[in-house]
């Protein structure tokens, strides 16, 4: 199924909530999402699949248990399968992900900042 | 095994050929590469995958049989599995592309314009 082209600044502008991944198109199996990022997360792994982080705009840390990861706009970053990490940002920023489709935002952890996957 | 972060820009800064995907990261089975684009590709089909173009700079046209697809920065674009489709673009565009790892940048179409997966 053809979808149309999407725009990535326009989809964020209709994203109003933070940590709440959006799906911008598919490819096969695997969704592109847009997501707003503000304060800090939940540690949490993804036991089977890696974990893509394009940051548009704004500065991310990905903390994992032994050092952290510094974005910044244009930065991709992949966490590993199986890495515990916790996204954190003191100000706001706007990140792409890229995962199979199925995959939770707070993978194995689970608790109130679950999100179901939006439509735009 | 965990990357290091790459940034966008500077990996289109090091790339110099057009139609020379470079990988700048993967996840699981797919690379996530990235494109300088200019002219016109080959008409060509990838029969089992879709492809995502994701528009950094420029104007890129993607054309398909039935119509064109103009793409300007921030736009994404999948061209589904089995759609005929040909990329060009009147000045330069730089561009990401995600596929499975093994996507040959030609398709089933093959030729000149063949360029294996490059590392930055």
């Amino acid at each position: 199924m053809s979808e149309q082209p999407r725009n990535i600044g326009e989809a964020l502008e209709s994203v109003e909530g933070f940590w709440q991944p959006h799906r911008l198109v598919s490819i096969n199996d695997y969704d592109v999402k847009v997501v707003r990022i503000h304060g800090e997360f939940v540690w949490h792994t993804h036991p089977d699949t890696d974990e893509l982080f394009l940051v548009r705009s704004g500065c991310l840390t990905i903390q994992l248990r032994d050092h952290d990861v510094e974005l910044g706009p244009e930065d991709v970053y992949v966490v590993p399968a199986g890495v515990e990490h916790c996204p954190k940002a003191e100000g706001e920023v706007e990140a792409l992900l890229f995962e199979p489709k199925g995959t939770v935002n707070t993978g194995d952890a689970g608790g109130a900042m679950t999100s179901p996957l939006r439509e735009l």
